[in-house]
């Protein structure tokens, strides 16, 4: 049987991937630039937010201190998250946020693949469910690479403006601990590095499709998915997304 | 003896107009254009935040329902809120907090020196100190107007457009209702009306100095001093500053 406690901070990185992008879409609602984009991201937003039900819900199951995926997801603090910095970075401008969208889906999507023939049948039957969604986003937010990047001469200096500011947070989705060295060693999660090559396939084909240049270097900023360190967007973040909880405790529909 | 609701009321008004200004004034800090105005805003905000734990003290005191100046600073809802609009509206750029700023201290000298004569001397005393901090920062604020108005065209283009957008706030400091007439019947406050024709003498004395042009529109926003309604932006800002009080009740330093 797998180390509990990895299996939790495993899923805790799973769901609070999807809880943080999910805020971060929904709060476009309203404000998208055309009616469609508008609906489309809301919907994305509560896929994932319904993914994040999943994982926390799941996370919460095998901690087994009767926390729910909504006490998780609104009575941590900033410390406790193990999302990828990328999901926390401010939405930018339209194209900032599909270009982030499209980074975050093509990994997503590899990963839930993999994540479907886990040992743990609880894993892959989340991935399962998610999976049908998210080959619609990477679909989605792909189309949108491209059109953008190959657009106006306005519309492809964004895009490679917004490729450049978050090519260095890709890196992070592809680090290994000793955390996810026993997912491995229990068959329940793949080793994140060995996604990368087809990673780099997958997304170079769309942004070259783009006309965008994939920059060269080849640092990139982390911490978030350990918990060491997050950047300080992930604060201002948390206290919007659980300002209800934590002003009205206990609060229920 | 004056009614103690309405003295309450108009206790929350004077402290929420410096607690909700003083916030703003503080989001600058670390981010000023230059060192000394960093350390000049910094000061500004401590000044107001110390003026509202003398308005909010006391208004606790005269609630008489055991609250702290902190209680009514942190566990209050948007709806409770007594501040003119003016205060809660984000900070834009340098140049619009500094406009904001001298808007509302040339109110606030005004006011503080009538409260001086007030006939409940606990007002009068904190009027007394507040005055010194307010004297001085109307100076500041003023001479920033004056030195960015009739400035370069930028910063002049930039300065008229930050008085055309606060103007239509300046009006709701001068509305008066039933506690306004309850307070000047105890001889606690003055009519806020009876401010307005020293307000315009010097305001416009100050913006014909720094060659800008006062809106003529004669319509003002209100709703905030009532609490009848507030913008967005208080509910933003009260996720941000309320946030530590929420999440860790009762915490102490």
């Amino acid at each position: 049987m797998a180390d509990q406690k990895a299996l939790f901070e495993f899923l805790l990185r799973m769901g609070d991937n999807s809880l943080i992008l999910g805020h971060r879409v929904s709060e476009w609602c309203g404000l998208s630039p055309v009616l469609e984009e508008d609906i489309a991201l809301a919907n994305t937003a509560l896929d994932l937010i319904g993914q994040t039900q999943f994982w926390l819900g799941l996370a919460g199951e095998v901690e087994g201190k009767a926390r729910s995926a909504d006490d998780l997801a609104f009575l941590r603090d900033a410390w406790d998250f193990r999302n990828v910095l990328l999901v926390e970075l401010p939405n930018g401008d339209f194209g900032q946020t599909l270009m982030r969208q499209f980074l975050y889906d093509a990994w997503s999507s590899i990963m839930l693949g993999r994540l479907m023939t886990s040992s743990d049948a609880r894993v892959a039957e989340i991935a399962a469910k998610a999976s049908k969604e998210v080959a619609y986003h990477v679909e989605r937010s792909g189309d949108t690479v491209v059109g953008l990047g190959d657009g106006t001469e306005e519309s492809h200096k964004r895009m490679q403006a917004a490729l450049d500011y978050l090519w260095p947070y890709v890196g992070e989705m592809f680090d290994g601990d000793e955390v996810d060295a026993a997912m491995v060693a229990a068959g329940i999660a793949p080793d994140p590095a060995g996604l990368r090559e087809e990673y780099d396939a997958f997304v170079g084909k769309v942004l070259n499709q783009a006309t965008l240049t994939v920059p060269t270097d080849v640092f990139h900023h982390k911490g978030g998915r350990t918990g060491y360190m997050h950047t300080e967007h992930l604060g201002h973040l948390l206290t919007s997304m659980q300002w209800l909880q934590r002003a009205y405790p206990g609060a229920t529909w």
